[in-house]
């Protein structure tokens, strides 16, 4: 035979392309590079696993919900009447998945508005305007009604501030232009090398004599959505107005200073009211066993006011309903008490995070871990893992029950920002999924933030991932 | 002080978002389960393969030059007008990137077109239709001028045919309904469990008596747009008609035949024309220590007539192109001789391949390995290798050089279907790149593969990655 036919080959290709890519649905199957020490794996366990994998993939559940989250309740910010209709949306959900217990655990939060026709344009000679793509910060003061129109100067980074010093500064809009760093195989690196630029950047520029701030909008796309988020103001100091434009724009903007000076206006029209009541959503799986000792797995289910909140983070809440979902679906009694958090106010305050934290301390409750999703519904990838040596351990002897288009790694170190405060206050170990990221600082805080950015399987995998963890914890402890 | 104060909180909140997905970017700082035995990494090699990435990610030249290939040459199918701009763009892509050698490999490829105004509708009883969302399978035969109006008969999977018989699909259309099974991880699985309604539907379903065949589009996604792809006649056997339908239409047309009997009424205009000459685009660094010894690395260049050819397989032609690119931009002279090898008509004929190949063996050249990147431009995260135990320990050796947020694993077992025949001819180890591929088979040989569907820093860390393995196989031998 002909080894090179034409037909055997028609053959091959479908054959050769199926092998390529093809990854193991059976665990216990897995070729995969993976310590030769590894331990040996129970096929219960992996059934079980797989069982998870299996429904999350079938019915899609989470990303019905998700969908639900995005397009019925919407944007979400702490203090909206959005994020009450989260609240209610999502007592409702766990309810109606008959959780064992479902009940809400009040919080005050801040309550900032972006109010309506904010905008900014470069001033031209002519008296025409050149308009910029424009965003403000969560949490900036307005600018007085008719504007503020002043000569912007621009800086790489908050350490040029203090080279310029006041008589370059005073009386001027600072503009903040540090862009991603593209060579960060994670953005969030880039994303933490330059978020100083926006929560530090008004207290910067006002500390010499700036009367506004702009920032390049922290996106790794190249487009011209601008990209909101927190930011701070120091007590004695003015509070500045502070914007952010899109990438385009500041590009523009950049462009158009190194031609010569650059007036400036910009309109805020925002506004701080008081703090409002609102709350955690919890869902509860009572342990048979151990019902003493709680497994948090959690989201936060505020979001931004523009965009829909759906990657961040309406998945990592879906990831958790879906984790409580899963194990009532599939009949599987937890040894250990397993809640399902929904946190207010991720974004612009914690009081959701440090209300759940404070509580488990008053309460003296008995938290063997929290995990958080709340790094984009993408592709799951590993886990961070803040937990002592011998835990840290113990995650990664679990590999091998992934396949290695899911979990494929174990870090040292990781968590989430809601989380925290309960590792702050009872030293409790935290983990954090971690995602196939590439596109979230695409999205991230901004309008295309939306439920049509999301995958169905990607979002899925994540929640079957999340489930294993959850039940490998459960059933050998922590 | 207090751990849970606000201020603290936010810097927590930055700190540790950044924290939890924070992939390093040095390899040698890599927190990965990796073997206890693994080898040690040599800086040197660590810092080339940084600037790889370093290079990759910040100029994103694959990406443009993708846009290039997909809006300025667009579908270019064997044969067609299209092929021939996509191989004189690949020749002068090559020669402006200054390779050593650039040449064309002739090849005769089949010709076919799909011609104009195909349809299909669900005839009902008022006269009126329902029309289906319909795209002819790459190969089919006309329907007669009129079209083919017959009675459907749906089947899950070609082993029902049997069972039937010829008396209840003799003059009939078959329909075969065997959807995409979600529940397995790797999508190309799904594939290669469907791929036979498609590749032999027409063939089995005139052994039994039928006029014609459609199928159920071979997708991962829930909506109504038609997948193509290659087919096979028998002779002996009338060469019937043969389509594609979109998921919702095959759904609708299930419905309906749920409902009672069902005429369909389809309509293609396709065409056979006499094979054509076109060819591989070959470009060449040479070797400086043993150019006798060849690294070949490549893509196919045609694509199916719908769509753009982005992720199939337009990525694996400007990763093969960017290979060279990076040695070349870096001015790194490799040691062995590599080959950036476009084929052509990997998608109905595989004659390119097979041309590479006979050619390999008249010229008894030396062929080390052979690279495909033909599973789309999505994120890398593995190889998978065809080649003896030795060498594929060799490559998972390498896997500290990667972050693990690219290439986190090596699978036995591996190639593409271009290459595949020179491991047929001379027992070449091949070598295929895996990829995070959750959203391929939504777009794969449909008009969904689009460059706005290729996300750049996705394409980009594949370029990288596959330029670190050919720099460690040129560096080390194989």
């Amino acid at each position: 035979m002909n080894p090179i036919k034409t037909h055997a080959i028609f053959k091959y290709a479908v054959f050769l392309v199926f092998f390529t890519t093809n990854c193991i649905q059976k665990p216990q199957e897995a070729e995969q590079a993976v310590p030769a020490t590894q331990s040996p794996i129970d096929p219960q366990v992996a059934a079980t696993i797989k069982s998870f994998f299996d429904e999350a993939l079938s019915d899609r559940a989470c990303y019905l919900m998700l969908e639900e989250l995005c397009k019925d309740v919407g944007p979400r910010l702490s203090g909206s009447k959005g994020a009450e209709a989260a609240v209610a949306w999502a007592k409702k959900k766990m309810e109606d998945e008959g959780f064992d217990e479902v009940y809400l655990q009040e919080v005050m939060v801040p309550h900032w508005e972006r109010g309506k026709e904010e905008e900014a344009h470069i001033v031209l000679e002519d008296g025409k305007k050149e308009t910029l793509s424009f965003l403000t910060v969560g949490g900036s003061v307005p600018t007085p009604a008719g504007g503020i129109t002043a000569e912007v100067i621009e800086v790489q980074s908050i350490d040029e501030l203090a080279a310029l010093g006041q008589e370059n500064i005073r009386g001027k809009i600072v503009f903040f232009n540090q862009p991603f760093d593209q060579r960060n195989i994670s953005q969030m690196a880039s994303y933490g090398a330059t978020v100083r630029q926006r929560t530090q950047g008004a207290i910067e520029a006002a500390s010499y004599g700036a009367v506004a701030s702009v920032i390049r909008s922290l996106s790794s796309s190249f487009d011209d959505v601008p990209h909101t988020g927190t930011m701070s103001y120091k007590s004695g100091l003015d509070s500045i107005p502070h914007a952010a434009l899109g990438v385009k724009s500041a590009e523009l903007l950049s462009k158009r200073l190194k031609a010569g000076s650059v007036t400036l206006h910009m309109k805020i029209n925002s506004r701080i009211y008081p703090d409002a009541r609102s709350h955690n959503v919890i869902g509860v799986l009572k342990g048979s066993e151990f019902p003493q000792e709680i497994i948090t797995i959690g989201g936060h289910l505020d979001s931004w006011d523009v965009g829909e909140g759906a990657h961040d983070d309406g998945a990592g809440c879906v990831h958790a309903l879906g984790v409580l979902r899963l194990f009532k679906k599939l009949g599987i009694k937890p040894k250990r008490t397993i809640r399902a958090v929904m946190f207010m106010n991720e974004e612009n305050g914690l009081k959701g995070g440090i209300k759940y934290a404070e509580n488990a301390r008053d309460e003296k409750e008995n938290h063997l871990v929290a995990i958080e999703s709340d790094a984009g519904g993408f592709s799951p990838r590993g886990f961070g893992v803040t937990a002592s040596d011998e835990q840290l351990e113990k995650v990664r002897s679990w590999l091998p029950y992934f396949n290695p288009n899911t979990i494929a790694f174990i870090n040292k170190g990781g968590g989430g920002a809601d989380i925290r405060p309960l590792y702050d206050v009872q030293g409790t170990p935290t983990i954090g999924l971690l995602t196939e990221g590439q596109r979230m600082f695409d999205y991230h805080h901004s309008a295309n933030d939306v439920f049509e950015h999301v995958h169905p399987r990607e979002l899925e995998l994540g929640t079957a991932s999340l489930t294993a963890l959850v039940y490998l914890i459960d059933q050998n402890g922590f």
